[in-house]
């Protein structure tokens, strides 16, 4: 049994009645575009999903990357999947023409991408890395950095990587201590040399493809020979695995070597593993120490990193959505096909009647409702995130400034709950997959298992849930006067107001209650003067907000679907009837608690535990 | 970095300060016993889970058995722990004297296995399984039964099983087809031929010790040789593995052959198998069938079996808390020693300063703080439940039948919950002991992602989730007239009314609210007349009804701390606080669904999906 593909008839529900994806094809940019190309771009990825991703799922999990302390080696299924993806043109998807790409929505391309990320989300993070990294030169680096470093990874001949956390320093970044020591101008800017240890670099050493380049936060010494504290330090460099040479093409190795393979609860098929650069195995240019090009300007590496952080977390979410999404697919197919027990009472209970399959069963369905209820609201989420990015562009691109601005706005609150809401309930539904397939879900007969294992990374990459937390209630409600709150309570409010004369009123009403107890606790919470109790909470605060948010999706999806009444519709309307009636209300127990910011946590001692 | 044992102070303050297990020795049952005899067998437990469980708990799990077609391999450490756990006399410790026991109290036995559990609970598979058959055929056995098959067993000589499941049937035991044919009559009762298919057998298949003793569910066919459907068929058989010769050794092989191993998501210490019966690999007696002896009368097997039920459920209740502590134990120990961040705020942001421990942020001590509050709350449920047994026991020996009858009642009502709460909780716990360690925790190099995915069997075997919400609301709550539940509310009432004048009266009246809503609900939804209606939110309630009674747990808990103000009592004080201010409000959202009997799930149509 392969990977069952997200049906089509949900993307396009989602994408077309729902987000009205076609209004962006009056926009410039998407001129070329129609409903046809989308739907190409779909097909095209859920034959790769379908052929290349999904029948390795398992194997690369069971037979997971090897070092032999030479070089490391990757199932040849993955890599055969990697350069599928690298030659199928969609990592420079999104991106302009002029570099190959085929200016497609980034609306489109998540819905196209969530079932390869579902067929097999660890092969997918070469291509996602590299797509990053790709991206961030295109903002951020000069035209010889482009040339040089970009255009191979976006024509699908070399990949790319993020190096930011160490050993030592992960959520904390500004306690890096990789150091970057001023050599000379070369042609791809001024050259540095690097030295220090990375970790958790996903994709960091493999000959998938040509060349791995790597993206690489590190700090320059002042004159004293001193790291800067803090994140003030930090400066953002490429350092290849292997040189460019004149031609363009790689050539000698670079200081830069695998210092351990990292060995994983899932994402098994993702190389993951530190990095020592500068540790002297290889002498460029004859002598030791990696070599690096400034990107940008020295000391704001973090900001041009953090300007793909927005992308990078909406895809986590979306990775999220996808496992979530597959593992309720499994779940489904299990429940209509495997029969288990009676219905209760007296005309069930008769055993000589053949068994029921298990979706018979109300609490079989309510696991079933849990699952589609997470996942296909966590997948409005991130693909409503994911317009705002292409909108924010056209407006840019048309030089509406305050439209643009509206959106990063609107981008800016609902990231951390993009990131992080689809971590935290996707994961919990591919345990209720596995509930659902009882004693064989605990088999690795069963792919339910892996996906609940993989899921497992969401909410720590990219940002730990409780760096969300902080995040949203730290940052993001706060800044610009609390702009970008008001514009998020806005848009609830808006569908709120379309709700009102429709037969999903009530249910509004409840979620009204939840806006109006969420506006009330901001408020309270940002009066509160010590940011220390102010954060204490954070997280509730991040789940509470995410499952009003989520609660609001499943009320405009349905107000979507207007008087359908097929199958389709019936599911979805009864998918955000339990969302609102047995999730949402779950919200009430936090913003209580955070309504009096209660200090159970904060006044918790060390020697106490 | 071993596994850090559940500390004793912990287990002195609920088995001594909260539960008084010195009552227990008025008992003449315990005559010979003491806090001293107490300590000692704790003492043992400890240094063998120290010693020799868990020192293999990642290799087990590493090199999981092995089947070569022939023979199976159980990793020699994990056989070496079977046979030391044998050895012990721990198996027979709760026993009559007659039989070899120590006549210890199942309180102090199951506090005393805990941290065995925590150590290495797939090594601790053999063991259990071996007591619960011996404890079966005690009670069920005539007495060339148990001299032949139980002692064994108790001596630490050989090990046993629960063949219950089928491929077919797992939930629906109903459903069972394995068939058993009357030969003769033998030396060991009724002699019969089974032939049939068993599935998920632990210990199903090893040569750890002398011979494995095999408690099959099978059906007796009628005179036009059908199986009786239903319950009422099903008989209760010993098939060992080897037969008894006259010497009571373990002689010729019976027709017992492994089918395959489970290949499993955790747990993996655990032989688990299919197990063939009468598939005529071996022809014992000449011919090829296996062998089993009737135990008790025909048609009478489940209701043997499920004698032995509560304590089983009450076992997987605690293997999640041994879990639950462990990943809990981990978490802090990591929070404690690892830098990472600084507070939030002006002063925390001075990256010049060092780095503060995990520990110094309020979000990780939520995390702390909940786990705690799980696995303690957890321990409180499980050792009450076990308390029970033995007020039972010494009520039946001592001739005071109403006494020994209400505490069988409570033990009933709360043996659903004392096997899923900590199931869904503890596992929910080793979820955030992951993410307390960030990256590290979704590596192979800690132990608690092997924690968790151990830890998720425990919602599926003996009686999945929904299985456990349908015993509570379909049954245990309305049998004998209610009276279960009525003596459950009177429990709770005596410590809320003990409360009253106390710091706790303003959190006690939280709990008090929710009892009465429990009340409320469960009155409404034993009114409804279709049991189909009635329980399609039984997991919810199931669910609801566990977070009220853990509140009442950790009430009672805190009650019992007087007045101490030490850190450790102050620890548990603000661990009841967090599960009454957090965890507790979270049945509002299930109770108030429940208390209209909302028909979302049951409503839901199969085409919807």
């Amino acid at each position: 049994m392969s990977v069952p593909l997200i049906p089509r008839r949900e993307l396009n529900f989602q994408l077309h009645d729902w987000l009205d994806v076609g209004a962006l094809l009056q926009a410039p940019r998407f001129a070329a575009h129609s409903a046809e190309t989308f739907d190409a771009v779909m097909d095209g990825c859920d034959r790769l999903a379908w052929e290349v991703f999904a029948p390795c799922y398992q194997n690369a999990d069971r037979e997971e990357p090897h070092f032999d302390g030479d070089r490391v080696t990757v199932h040849p299924q993955v890599a055969e999947a990697v350069r599928a993806f690298a030659g199928s043109g969609l990592v420079s998807a999104t991106e302009d023409e002029s570099v190959g790409g085929m200016q497609l929505p980034v609306v489109v391309e998540k819905a196209a991408l969530v079932n390869l990320y579902a067929a097999n989300i660890g092969a997918c993070a070469y291509p996602l890395l590299t797509m990053g990294n790709s991206r961030l030169l295109l903002a951020h680096g000069t035209p010889a950095q482009v040339e040089a470093f970009a255009l191979p990874q976006l024509r699908g001949e070399w990949t790319g990587t993020m190096c930011l956390s160490e050993p030592q320093a992960g959520s904390s970044l500004s306690d890096i201590t990789t150091r970057a020591t001023y050599e000379r101008e070369s042609s791809f800017g001024p050259q540095y040399r690097l030295d220090g240890r990375k970790m958790w670099i996903s994709g960091g050493e493999h000959e998938i493809l040509g060349n791995i380049v790597h993206l690489v936060l590190a700090k320059v010494p002042d004159a004293d020979g001193k790291l800067l504290p803090g994140t003030r330090g930090i400066s953002l460099f490429i350092v290849p695995r292997s040189l460019v040479d004149t031609h363009g093409n790689a050539g000698e190795r670079n200081d830069v070597t695998l210092a351990g393979l990292n060995h994983k609860l899932g994402y098994r098929a993702t190389v993951n593993c530190a990095l020592n650069f500068g540790e002297g195995r290889f002498k460029p240019e004859g002598r030791a120490g990696a070599i690096g090009y400034l990107v940008g300007k020295p000391g704001e590496g973090l900001a041009g990193m953090f300007h793909m952080m927005n992308d990078a977390r909406i895809g986590v979410g979306l990775g999220a959505v996808a496992l979530g999404y597959a593992g309720y697919l499994h779940a489904l197919e299990y429940a209509r096909n495997r029969p288990q027990g009676r219905l209760p009472g007296p005309a069930g209970k008769d055993p000589s009647q053949p068994q029921q399959p298990l979706v018979a069963h109300a609490d079989v369905r309510r696991m079933l409702l849990a699952q589609k209820s997470y996942a296909e609201g966590g997948l409005g989420l991130v693909l409503y995130c994911a317009k705002l990015v292409d909108e924010a562009r056209i407006a840019r691109e048309t030089g509406n400034a305050a439209a643009a601005a509206s959106c990063d706005l609107l981008l800016d609150i609902l990231t951390p709950i993009a990131k992080s809401w689809p971590s935290q309930w996707c994961l919990h539904g591919n345990d209720l997959a596995i509930q659902v397939h009882g004693g064989y879900g605990y088999t690795r007969d069963y792919k339910v298992e892996q996906l609940w294992r993989d899921n497992r990374l969401n909410p720590i990459h990219e940002g730990t849930h409780g760096i969300q937390g902080i995040d949203l209630l730290g940052r993001k409600v706060s800044m610009f006067d609390g702009a970008a709150f008001s514009a998020y309570g806005a848009l609830l409010d808006a569908s709120i107001a379309r709700a009102v004369d429709t037969p999903w009123a009530a249910l509004t009403d409840a979620l009204s209650i939840r806006l109006a107890s969420l506006r009330a606790v901001t408020a309270s919470l940002l009066q509160v003067a010590d940011p220390v109790a102010r954060l204490a909470n954070a997280s509730a605060y991040l789940e509470a907000f995410g499952h009003v948010t989520v609660a609001w999706i499943w009320l405009d999806q349905v107000l979507a679907l207007g008087d359908r009444d097929d199958d389709f519709a019936q599911g979805k309307r009864q998918a955000a009837r339990y969302f609102m009636q047995w999730e949402l209300p779950r919200v009430d127990a936090w913003l209580d608690r955070l309504a009096d910011n209660d200090d159970t946590a904060l006044a918790m001692r060390d020697d106490w535990f």
